[in-house]
């Protein structure tokens, strides 16, 4: 048993990454320290990968890791400087990659096993524990050639995905990259920083709520949620682990599309289910993938959830989204938030099922304070009973059965085509101050139903958009809040141009769909 | 609220029966209650079924409703002719068949939700309570021409698997075909033994833990337990509705293996995952099946669990199977019962985690008394926390991680293949005497695991299986009481010449997988 209190182990944490760091810095030669520089003799360039690569990267959030702001926990860097040179010499000997993915740097929110450092999930009570093995995740994507760098931050328990502020007392705070009051979004809100700030090529997430989407849209990348059963998740420790109820996804979140759609392709390609017993075997749907890019589609659009009315600049960026898609003669039928309120009722009973047993236990072997939007959530519902938890089960499935049928039931006034995908906001608002995110029913509802869905930069907040009055009169109190919330802050996310995201979901397990839609629509936005 | 007592409710529900069959058999013509006469006015005969189909196969179980033993719950004759006759005009009018299974006779377990008439699980309770809807497995059958003529008998709770004595209070006891005093296994043994007195061409029952492969065992026939994500499971009630931790699964059983194979590939050719939330989007992968025809297997060979050791007969049917298949060059690899014996504790565990809850509500609503197996059950254990619940799920999810790395890693020593499929036991022990069966541990491991298996009859018990003293020491209590089992009764069973089934087991959602290698072993065995 170790006596030193939470603070002394966050110390020693922060130490030991400030040691990893300042090595690493001791043997790049000064040219490789230079943020601008390309490492080509330890990083290649991958067809598919649009980036560039870099690994002198880690230069880059070094710079930035001043600050309150906290993107990095493990440093990898010993190690990935290993790997690239590894991989170099395979390439010189062989003269071919030793895999798709090869050289690309990664980075992982501090949630995948990687051997020999530590998982804490936000955790003190975690800290110094060094896994022994790799994800699966990780082992696929070292075999696909990938350089995993370094771990990024993320809330105590995984739980604070709106919530940014004082994110765990391990790592402190994730702020936003343009401004540190605001934040990037959470669970995955370190790797969004930091892909944000160029820091990585790509980085890995988990979505149990919207914990790719949220951040993906509050800093301007792309991040594809999958259904549970496509991407391996074991080896990836998680809050409230061994519940079934709504299994959190992997994802990967990226400045380009086509970095997203290279990496989940390559995994699927890689059979994931011959290593994971959680995913179910179905390859990658390259005519899916296709498909899409070559009709015209059928687009459901929900513009508003009916619960809290997004923000202007929100609407408008769907607008203009939806003019384009029609001019290119894709066909937009409306969707309505049916089924949306009791989806997150049943989201939200499930939260506190166990009482807060699993993250109380955590906080507390820490010794750690709780972050009070975590302290909120434990304390929020007593524990039931494994019955009541199945008649819980029973609603959800209901629900998911409710929603097929929704599903096909909607069809094109036209063509009598069911929808090929939703396009939707990821939240009502765009990134806000820390502390302000309160409303993820436009992500949830989704993980709850196992669909799949991708976010992807649709435009950003604008002076337009503060010209005119709103005009909105709040429907309710959630609603009242994010009326405020433009109100008071319209000016300042002007100013910065914050990102506004879009949200493309499918149905169960189709990851090609919503990412050839993605594509489609990515051309008609920024082509 | 009704004031009759389940004594009352049984009566009633066996008049309403009795009634049902008394109609029907006023509306047939003579020449239709013979047993022996083809109903080609009625029902046709179809590619792919090899049996030959007759709707005047109730007057068969009618006959066979006598003495003790029940096969049947509801009786739909009188729908099912409705229906037979507008498949008729249909076919008359339009020259084609309304569908691939069109005018197949099935039958049900009394679990299958089908609207307007009760879904009893075996309990007195939910008798009288119509249900307004058919399953969505019951809607595509329908929908592919099939005709639903009858719902068949399970043990109350649908829990007492092995144990089939007084199976439940509502309909009485369903005994094996060829002797009263022995068991057709269960729990879908209503249809296994009106199946095997050929009764019904297709019967559809569900599987938790062996309740499809062990009454196809016992009767001699072929059944399917997919993986629980291949087919559609929505409107079918089971007990402890609800839990997710071991989802029981959906499947045929028939006197052939190609019923079994056409009923299948007709419904995933349908996309049940377009029509029922729970199916995983895996279409039929007619590749996958001629594949495992198409070449040498390599098939790995569990003999024994390690625990309760095979009565000689089962042995001996293994034996000529392998010979067989050896023969034929394909390539014989042993298998372990390594993380066995953890997957039954796990799985053991699960039965009790709600205290019994559920089962008890559902026997004390309808007043009846419990079954002893079922009362033995329900008080086994007392309910769990949620929390440890998920424990119980943590370690699942790793023993569903160390199979899949253990099928990775065992090999064929001369090919260095994986095995395409185990072959192995079912039980370890033919049908025996009502109240007889105990160990379930052949089967059960595939439920916690999810993987795709299929039973078909291997051979019988013969008289030369008691010639020789079978010499084993017992291990354990269990395997005990399955020596005694074999001494006390083999000369009966001899004499029965009751049958013996083999069972392949595939990884998850490998049903081609499976059916292939079954019609591969089925040929060598019976053709």
């Amino acid at each position: 048993m170790t006596t030193r209190n939470w603070q002394q182990v966050a110390a020693e944490k922060r130490l030991q990454q400030e040691r990893a760091i300042i090595t690493i810095s001791n043997i790049l030669t000064p040219e490789e320290t230079e943020p601008d520089i390309k490492a080509q003799s330890i990083v290649k360039k991958v067809t598919d990968i649009d980036d560039v690569v870099t690994l002198t990267g880690p230069s880059m959030p070094i710079g930035r890791q001043t600050g309150k702001s906290t993107h990095f926990t493990e440093v990898l860097f010993h190690e990935a400087i290993d790997q690239a040179k590894n991989l170099d010499k395979y390439l010189a000997e062989n003269g071919k990659p030793i895999g798709p993915l090869h050289g690309i740097p990664m980075t992982l929110k501090d949630q995948f096993n990687t051997k020999g450092h530590d998982t804490t999930l936000g955790y003190t009570g975690r800290a110094f524990k060094p896994v022994s093995e790799d994800a699966v995740l990780v082992q696929m994507l070292r075999k696909l050639g990938a350089i995993i760098y370094a771990k990024t931050n993320l809330p105590q328990s995984i739980m604070a995905r709106g919530s940014g502020a004082r994110q765990n007392p391990l790592w402190g705070l994730t702020c936003h990259p343009k401004n540190e009051r605001y934040t990037p979004g959470g669970s995955t809100g370190g790797e969004a920083s930091l892909l944000c700030l160029k820091g990585s090529i790509l980085g890995w997430g988990t979505d149990l709520g919207g914990s790719i989407r949220m951040p993906a849209h509050m800093t301007g990348l792309y991040g594809l949620k999958p259904s549970s059963a496509r991407l391996p998740y074991f080896g990836i420790p998680v809050s409230t682990e061994g519940q079934e109820h709504v299994p959190s996804s992997v994802g990967p979140l990226a400045r380009s599309l086509c970095s997203v759609y290279a990496a989940v392709r390559e995994l699927i390609l890689s059979q994931p289910w011959t290593k994971d017993s959680r995913c179910a075997p179905i390859p990658w749907r390259a005519d899916v993938y296709e498909g899409m890019q070559a009709r015209k589609l059928t687009i459901g659009v929900l513009m508003d959830d009916g619960v809290v009315r997004p923000h202007p600049p929100v609407a408008r960026v769907m607008h203009e989204a939806l003019t384009k898609l029609a001019n290119a003669g894709h066909e937009l039928v409306p969707w309505t938030p049916d089924l949306h309120a009791e989806c997150i009722e049943v989201m939200d009973l499930f939260y506190t099922v166990d009482g807060g047993k699993d993250i109380r236990r955590d906080v507390l072997a820490g010794g750690e304070p709780f972050i009070p939007h975590v302290e909120n959530l434990v304390n929020r519902g007593k524990a039931i009973s494994v019955y009541e938890y199945w008649q819980l089960n029973r609603r959800k499935a209901s629900l998911q059965q409710a929603y097929l049928e929704k599903w096909n039931a909607i069809r094109s006034p036209t063509t009598g085509h069911p929808v090929d995908v939703l396009l939707m906001p990821v939240m009502p608002h765009s990134s806000v101050p820390h502390r302000a995110c309160r409303w993820v029913g436009y992500t949830k509802v989704w993980n709850l139903l196992d669909y799949s869905a991708v976010a992807l930069p649709g435009g950003k907040v604008e002076s337009c958009d503060c010209e005119e009055s709103w005009g909105h009169v709040a429907r309710n109190e959630m609603d009242e809040w994010n009326v405020k919330l433009w109100e008071d802050n319209k000016t300042e996310m002007a100013g910065m141009n914050l990102t506004v995201g879009l949200q493309l979901v499918g149905r169960k397990l189709e990851e090609e769909k919503v990412l050839g839609v993605a594509k489609v629509l990515d051309d008609l936005l920024w082509k």
